[in-house]
């Protein structure tokens, strides 16, 4: 199964991307929308953070019926911190896309990313979203991306095709990132959408079974956004008939394919990254204790910018794999930096590190640990810190 | 009781800090010596982190007996993660030590700070301890406060005097930070003397009951270091007699208040750091909240670059309140910036923004969050994430 990094057209979709005016920039798209002929079958996971935004409630109880027919999104304010008046801009931007696709409304969901505690101007929405409607067209995806970006620097899709029996299938999703990215779920907001007739039950167990290799094996600053939401949806225009056992696995392996392309592509456009990542661990006692080695790696300030300056500082990944509460023994373990051997016995293999430290130039590099007290083992995608994560945080205005 | 941010002549204890040639720079002070005239009454505490390294093994086992005469600490290599050789040049250092005070090699301890994986010259320690030695004198904590610096910009010490009855005591500190500083346990290296009579079950105590305001109230990146290490020493000098209970709070208290400013100097040089924030949580569920949701907020990379940009970014905070774990609702909480009122009822309250931004380009400011779930609350020291702390940490080699 090959995945390319590029929209598709699917059946049973239409895509729009234009400028309402939410950005500061002066034309930039900063609306999407997803309109599917008839109601679509649906599935969705959300940020687990407890102060969730407006458009995730009004999402989270829409989705659980298993069916969706559009999706509007919009970027420039995250109607997050909003009290009442966020979950009444929600609900009536929806009706309003509702009214112009010509749905009910509890077919609409929302989703809003940028700056948060702050309401979007609803006359500006439902100017934007009659121009989407306008614009809906199977090849609209690449703008639907686009109006989906914040400080992205460019827009990330996912394709792939399948057959499920004699049928071809295209799964197809677009994601933003790049800032407030942590492991702990998904990722800010991802859309996938396929042509395969498939019900809300499987896409779901689908969707679910993805995540922990993609939105949730992925971070960039550690911390969780209120916005996080991935959404999958069939259209079944592809006419492919009840799925059975075997087509199951197949369509699994797409969706975690296609999850796992733009999770990657979350995580190299990461905010000012440089490098990207994998960190994997190996041998530890407990699933738990592996990833609590991952992540601490992963998010260690320390370790970020060590790899920004193309340092093989062993230490510091010794330091935070120690100090991540999973069981470790200073003498077993061992370390490999971009494949060369760093530390073993309890002891920095000194002699190396200058080849680590060539390694470490590359754009994409992997950092292995094997605890060598057990088994279980757990990877996680991340990036370096740079100037620019600083440049971009500390200016991006509220 | 007045803390002064200087060192003080302590009955009982004489310091130097002399340059053994471990740091790159030519005549900067690496090897700092502290030598009671006789075995002083001696508690310690260490770092949490799994991987500990060489000289923390040592001082564990010798301050059980409760007694020391020498501290010998040496910065500009951290000796941690060098297996068996680190352990044999940590006890061998303490023995050059032992040989020119003239006691038991039991009653010397070994510290290290700076790079991790690599190990000192252990003839650059011998002249450097013959030289320490040679300059021990009472005025010498300034010299030591000198000789223990890594990235830190300048000495940290602070002193306090107090009654036990009718006599005099003093109580004085130095500290180093200034990276890998956590708050899940103490900083990297403090020393506290004091010329008090007071047994070692006593020192441990106070120590102890200094610790959750003080050094494990700070954090300046959320990683914790391999050789963190507080020890406090009394040369029972004064000769005030046996503590009476009253005494006993007398001393806890001199002993907190000595290690909050030497805690709060170590944040305040953080690396990188132009701010110093206080995060207050109140009313959370538990204790346990409390300090979950603090330490989310100090450790966040988004709040802290808000910080840097003197931006009263609300989302960001309220985002790792979230984010922490802890039981929060967003329609109750209440947070201040600078004493400014910023969000309550689930609502920024914007027309206060401009004011709270104003708050923030004071050198020091409060962020208090008030979650109105509990009764529960903590108190971190955190600072702002800049541009210097990117390029302290990049360009660092191993």
């Amino acid at each position: 199964m090959t995945v390319e990094l590029e929209p598709r057209a699917v059946r049973g979709f239409r895509f729009a991307g234009v400028s309402a005016g939410f950005k500061n920039a002066p034309g930039a798209l900063d609306l999407g929308l997803i309109v599917a002929d008839r109601p679509a079958q649906a599935a969705a996971v959300f940020s687990a953070n407890r102060v969730k935004a407006a458009p995730l409630y009004v999402t989270m109880d829409r989705v659980k019926t298993g069916r969706l027919q559009a999706v509007v999104a919009n970027s420039g304010c995250a109607n997050s911190f909003t009290g009442k008046p966020g979950l009444q801009l929600a609900r009536e931007s929806c009706a309003e896309v509702a009214r112009l696709v010509g749905c009910a409304p509890e077919l609409v969901v929302p989703s809003s990313t940028g700056v948060i505690g702050h309401l979007y101007d609803l006359n500006k929405f439902k100017a934007g979203a009659a121009d989407a409607v306008a614009k809906l067209s199977e090849d609209g995806l690449g703008d639907f991306a686009r109006a989906i970006m914040t400080t992205d620097t460019r827009p990330k899709t996912a394709s792939t095709t399948f057959k499920l029996g004699r049928t071809t299938i295209t799964l197809t999703g677009a994601a933003k990132g790049v800032g407030m990215l942590s492991p702990k779920m998904a990722t800010m907001l991802s859309y996938i959408v396929t042509d395969a007739e498939a019900g809300h039950i499987a896409l779901k167990r689908s969707l679910k079974a993805a995540l922990p290799t993609s939105f949730n094996a992925i971070t960039v600053d550690g911390d969780m956004s209120t916005n996080d939401t991935v959404i999958l949806m069939a259209s079944g225009a592809a006419g492919n008939g009840a799925l059975g056992g075997r087509d199951v696995a197949v369509l699994d392996r797409a969706v975690k394919e296609v999850s796992e392309a733009l999770a990657r592509e979350l995580v190299r456009d990461g905010e000012g990254a440089t490098k990207l990542v994998t960190v994997e661990v190996r041998g530890a006692r407990t699933l738990a204790d592996a990833e609590r080695v991952a992540r601490q790696i992963s998010n260690s300030l320390l370790v970020k910018t060590a790899f920004f300056g193309c340092d093989p500082n062993v230490g510091r990944i010794l330091m935070a794999a120690g100090s991540s509460g999973a069981y470790v023994e200073s003498e077993r373990l061992m370390l490999w930096i971009g494949g060369v051997k760093v530390a073993m016995g309890g002891r920095l293999l000194t002699d190396a590190l200058a080849e680590a430290g060539k390694a470490m130039r590359a754009s994409e590099f992997e950092v292995r640990l094997d605890l060598r007290v057990g088994k279980a083992s757990a990877k996680i995608l991340t990036c370096d810190l740079s100037y620019d994560y600083v440049r971009i945080n500390a200016e991006y205005t509220t």
